[in-house]
């Protein structure tokens, strides 16, 4: 069993510091995809990755790989990492915890033999924060870059196809960063898990079962609207009274039915004090990391708006303008990791589904895949507070070389 | 009994009608306060109260004056009217058809000897449309001006002080706008309903018991924001779900109490379709026609607010931003309207309170005040659909007249 070092530990947080300090923004965290600040990460990515003697590349979609090269590869390729880019004002872990622990997990080998290569990669984009397209980076490692892409433009006006120009890279060989099912072995990624849950059960790490599905709707209620002091509450048809007691249905149904369902946005159309509001939209965001639950859930929750909506005469559209499909992790890599932290803690595994996608989704449609998500601070992500413990971070640490110590004989 | 007179009635549509095309946009009304528009509509009123046999003139506030001279008054002159201001594409009827129909009925007596003069008066500024602040009219006339008032701005920087001299007025003078309460006999308005109880009930008109007071308050809840797919419902301070939840709250405290309470903004800092809200704030205007009752509603309703925070452990923070207090009408004024509609309708009358605030509120400060309420489409004001019926008019007319020949004996 791997020894839980916290001075490996140290080495991670210190050079999560420094790659934090690659941003466009002075005092805050924000690195998007194909800016130049991604770039010097990559960069400062490689030259770690070669001090732990890897091989390094980029790949065509802007991806940063290091490669541990076993010198007699009889089974596939076992890749592990995570993303490199961030949301605006982000956190320090959110990606680069995963890509970080990944070269120093490696470099921990000290050169022992292994019958696979052992690739790390740095996803350049997954979070979407230039283009509002996510996964970019894992989907032209999965064959599944949409040539289409190439012209969604940034705020600036910048296409995708120039920005990878500029960045140095050639958008008509994009097929090239694709990787053949066949010559793989799995895919791992540590994450923290941008939730509350580990730190209310006091533990380091869990093992993830799977990747939430999600659909959302855009409501739109109309009511009628009037005069806040001349319409009696039984001649109303008050559009954000039917929101609110939606709202509340959602929030018990959700606990009812143990999934989560959030309405994010709310809104009155000309809405005013003193006016009795007759327009009110609102978003629903429901998930479930079992498929069939999900759709269920939406068919009956939103069946539940109609029936409101119906008693208090208004009228309700409901419109999908997003779907996720659940993704399960795979069964064998789930066991994997938890016999992986039962050695490294001495206590049985903790398993707990991903509400947040992650690049490991993606990863899914050409490997196995498996994730192990490491306690954050009040469970706050994307935002400056995001926060890790030292210790935590060992013992993901050690968990993720068991794994490399076992995936032989996987 | 005085006749109801369908072609009475006509005329005062048509004048409405005329008095429509004073606007500052074409195709909707809108007349605000001391504009060239409200300038000309003053300038036709006063051509219709000449053509009546009144005396006209303008007071230093801007309103517009009529005076049917009594040749030997031995009682308090009675003031009839309401306002000629508009919101911001008005309806026609909301404050012209009570000065309209106060001129008629002075038409109608034909020179019959009273003992008082009947003043007929358009109220300058009732909506606050254009300086954000209402009842400047009748406040000048109950000696409520505040001289610092002349410093507001409207949205080009223009202050009152200004807008009245351009106007023609000498804002030094304008104290003496105000009327001596000793001098006055009483006030009478009739306006429309603006609410749908008249419709509902197929009444043409009621009395007005007197005008609600209001309070409004703004409500800021602050709960923990977090990923809308990572956070178990256990485990989330939800701002969204306390509103809803304090929302449904205000509608069935209002229904149970029978007074009106509305929520009429709400909105989420911060929100997004994935994001579980952390901060929201709404507005809550609350109203009774009993000042005793609308405290106590205020204290309940809030105290229920304050037991849904703690139970979700939200922090909650009310403000206070807006009352105005009940306005009763005069209990006697009441039973005379009361008896000239039963004398017209052959019903007897239907008394309501008002939910809106009227010119007569503040009129009540100097002299004993009445309203009579005419029933409009579907409660609709504020708004170019709203509308009202030939017939009720005819009988809302025949209703003053009848209180204009009851008035010697009061």
């Amino acid at each position: 069993m791997p020894a839980v070092s916290l001075e490996k530990a140290q080495r991670i947080m210190r050079r999560i510091d420094t790659l934090a300090q690659y941003s466009a923004m002075d005092g805050m965290v924000t690195r998007a995809y194909l800016t130049a600040q991604h770039k010097a990460a990559h960069q400062q990515l490689a030259e770690w990755m070669q001090q732990a003697g890897l091989q390094t590349w980029q790949d065509e979609v802007g991806n940063q790989w290091g490669r541990l090269v076993s010198a007699n590869p009889t089974q596939g390729t076992l890749i592990i990492g995570s993303h490199s880019d961030t949301v605006v004002n982000a956190g320090k872990y959110d990606g680069p915890l995963g890509v970080i622990m990944a070269i120093e997990a490696l470099a921990s080998l000290q050169g022992q033999a292994l019958p696979f290569h052992v690739d790390v990669v740095a996803f350049a984009d997954e979070e979407g924060t230039r283009f509002n397209t996510t996964l970019l980076g894992s989907s032209g490692v999965c064959g599944c870059w949409n040539p289409a892409w190439l012209d969604i433009v940034d705020a600036d006006g910048i296409s995708i196809g120039q920005a990878l120009a500029e960045f140095g890279l050639e958008a008509a060989a994009i097929g090239q960063a694709s990787r053949q099912a066949e010559s793989l072995k799995g895919y791992l990624e540590v994450h923290i898990e941008q939730g509350p849950m580990l730190e209310s059960l006091d533990l380091a790490v869990g093992v993830v079962t799977g990747i939430a599905g999600a659909k959302r709707y855009l409501i739109d209620i109309k009511g009628v609207a009037g005069h806040a002091g001349t319409v009696p509450l039984a001649l109303r048809h008050d559009a954000l009274c039917a929101a609110a007691e939606m709202i509340s249905c959602t929030e018990s149904f959700a606990q009812q039915q143990q999934i989560v369902a959030t309405v994010g946005k709310c809104q009155i159309r000309g809405g005013a004090v003193n006016v009795i509001p007759g327009n009110v939209q609102f978003s629903l965001d429901i998930r479930s990391q079992d498929q069939a639950q999900l759709e269920l859930c939406c068919q009956q929750l939103l069946e539940q708006y109609r029936t409101i909506a119906a008693a208090r005469a208004v009228t309700i559209n409901i419109e999908n303008i997003y779907q996720a499909s659940a993704v399960p992790c795979d069964a064998k890599l789930q066991a994997q990791w938890g016999e992986a932290v039962a050695a490294v803690t001495g206590k049985p595994a903790y398993y707990l589904s991903s509400g947040a996608g992650h690049d490991a989704m993606m990863m899914a449609n050409i490997t196995p895949m498996g994730m192990l998500f490491l306690r954050c601070e009040k469970g706050i992500s994307h935002n400056p507070r995001e926060n890790v413990q030292l210790d935590d971070v060992a013992v993901a640490l050690a968990c993720l070389i068991q794994m490399l110590h076992s995936a032989s004989a996987w």
